[in-house]
């Protein structure tokens, strides 16, 4: 039996996470969130956060298409918003670097130099590493970050009747790796989304002291939701009308034969926050002039998880826009 | 300009270490210890360790040659031995794998229960991880550790006229990759030593106290006299007939027309501790009853780092033996 016969990658670690369960009284949260949360010295010290993302070139990243700055300002970016996801601030950043004896050393001092500009950009220290030897260009990140007990944001803290919000807009980098595969020219917001990726610090603490779970949107706004829905033992209402979506994504859509809405609740990599909040606490963050998108609520499970259109049908979250979209008729 | 035009990977490090000079108050090593140390919340709470190791498959293990199990076992231990040689003890380790699809979930399974097994033996806790798609297995582990402040020790810390000591036999390691190279069928010493090694976790906590420079014997014992040197400043003067091999390993040489020296000196991955100790401190160590090997001494800059052969003769540490032993003829 190979990976691919169980289900691929989640479903890999869903089985590793089966046979040898974590559990340790320091660690509040394992594998299922965006990092591991490791309990303080004392009961209001700041909690550690660990995160760790793997890069291999040609799953990850093209060198054709990404320029070497991009590549580390991605790497970056997608450790830091685990760390924005869990409501915390990151530190510190360890790189393991794996190259071919005959990569360019222009090539990794232009990578490390994406790096550094990101780790600028977020406060962050790189504090260590390895490099070795390898085929495929091989970054792995493991990202250091802390958060006060308070702050903290989980998946499981959700709760029906709150609103679902996204900090974003969604689908763009989908979009981009889209126009790249079909051989066109992404337009630059595409192509930033896609290949030189932000993530939302600059928002994070800010929401989460009024958000309750919390989680970044790395797989698409669907997965996210379901993670959520799984985590908190809750159904959700995702309406198909709110969710932002960039007039470039619906172009590149309809040139790469593709339908917008798949590419945000199926794309993954926005690195835009997703999160579960109180009405009340929603109208705090208007008030703070944080802004957000409100594209559904919580709901009790047994209302399962869907996608409502604007014609008020229906459709389950988990696959059927797929289905829905590939019938050729715009669901919006 | 390649990065074997500028002298591999050590180079590379180096390279990078000048561009972005670590510097942040609470970070009190960085790039250059076998872990970074980030201070703690005051001054007498434990140091956070970190290091990070990225195993690639042929360059680091064969599939061929070890078992899944071996594999995890190794990629624990050599990550414990980087904390074990700051003086601290393991607590989280992180592991980020990437796998090609049609890899048996068998395999997986097994590479897992090596890892656990490890992480048992030595304490530490699986808290987290990534998996994804490549065409070579790549283990990329990050491990957790602490370390009271008065126990840590820095590669930085040797002083001339302390001894230079390791706790246990050189040169297995490489001694068992020479007889798999040659297809050979390796003594389980030497298998064991090279497939499945473990670590000195269980001396290092006893040492840690009372020793001065300490570093763990990842990449043979010359270039790890030579890093504690850099760091420290000095010289060192390292005696061959002191340094312990073990009988298999002269004969591993014997059959695959090495020298046992080079193994011991250059061979790597033996994951003993070499550390710098005071000859009042050493006795300590016997009184104690932990077992060490003094092979050598720290002698000021001046003196360079020297090997000194039975009959006198000297050679410089970096290299030289190399060339001793390709005359064939036996130094020792």
């Amino acid at each position: 039996m190979r990976i691919h016969d169980i289900g691929g990658e989640f479903a890999l670690i869903d089985r590793l996470a089966r046979q040898s369960p974590i559990t340790h009284p320091d660690l509040l949260a394992g594998i299922g969130d965006d990092a591991a949360v490791i309990e303080g010295s004392s009961p209001d010290a700041d909690c550690l956060l660990v995160t760790t993302d793997m890069l291999v070139e040609s799953s990850h990243f093209r060198r054709d298409w990404a320029t070497p700055e991009q590549i580390g300002i991605k790497a970056v970016a997608c450790n830091v918003s685990d760390i924005a996801a869990m409501g915390g601030t990151p530190t510190f950043m360890f790189v393991s670097l794996a190259l071919a004896a005959d990569t360019e050393v222009a090539w990794v001092d232009a990578l490390y130099r994406g790096m550094a500009d990101a780790c600028r950009r977020y406060g962050v220290v790189l504090a260590g590493g390895d490099t070795t030897h390898a085929q495929a260009v091989t970054i792995s990140i493991t990202m250091l970050g802390r958060v006060a007990p308070p702050n903290l944001r989980l998946r499981s803290h959700a709760t029906p009747a709150e609103y679902l919000c996204v900090t974003g807009p969604l689908g763009g980098s989908a979009a981009g790796l889209a126009m790249l595969s079909a051989g066109l020219e992404p337009p630059p917001y595409l192509k930033d989304r896609h290949l030189a990726p932000g993530c939302r610090l600059d928002v994070s603490a800010g929401i989460a002291p009024l958000a309750r779970a919390m989680i970044d949107i790395s797989d698409g706004l669907a997965a996210e939701v379901n993670h959520i829905c799984d985590r908190s033992g809750t159904g959700a209402d995702i309406v198909v009308a709110d969710i932002p979506i960039h007039p470039s994504v619906r172009e590149a859509a309809r040139l790469t034969g593709n339908h917008p809405l798949d590419f945000a609740l199926s794309g993954g990599e926005d690195f835009e926050l997703l999160f579960s909040i109180s009405p009340g606490n929603r109208q705090r963050l208007d008030d703070q002039g944080i802004q957000v998108t409100t594209v559904g609520a919580v709901t009790d499970a047994a209302s399962g998880r869907m996608l409502t259109f604007p014609d008020g049908r229906q459709t389950p979250l988990s696959g059927g826009y797929n289905h829905f979209s590939e019938k050729g008729k715009d669901p919006e």
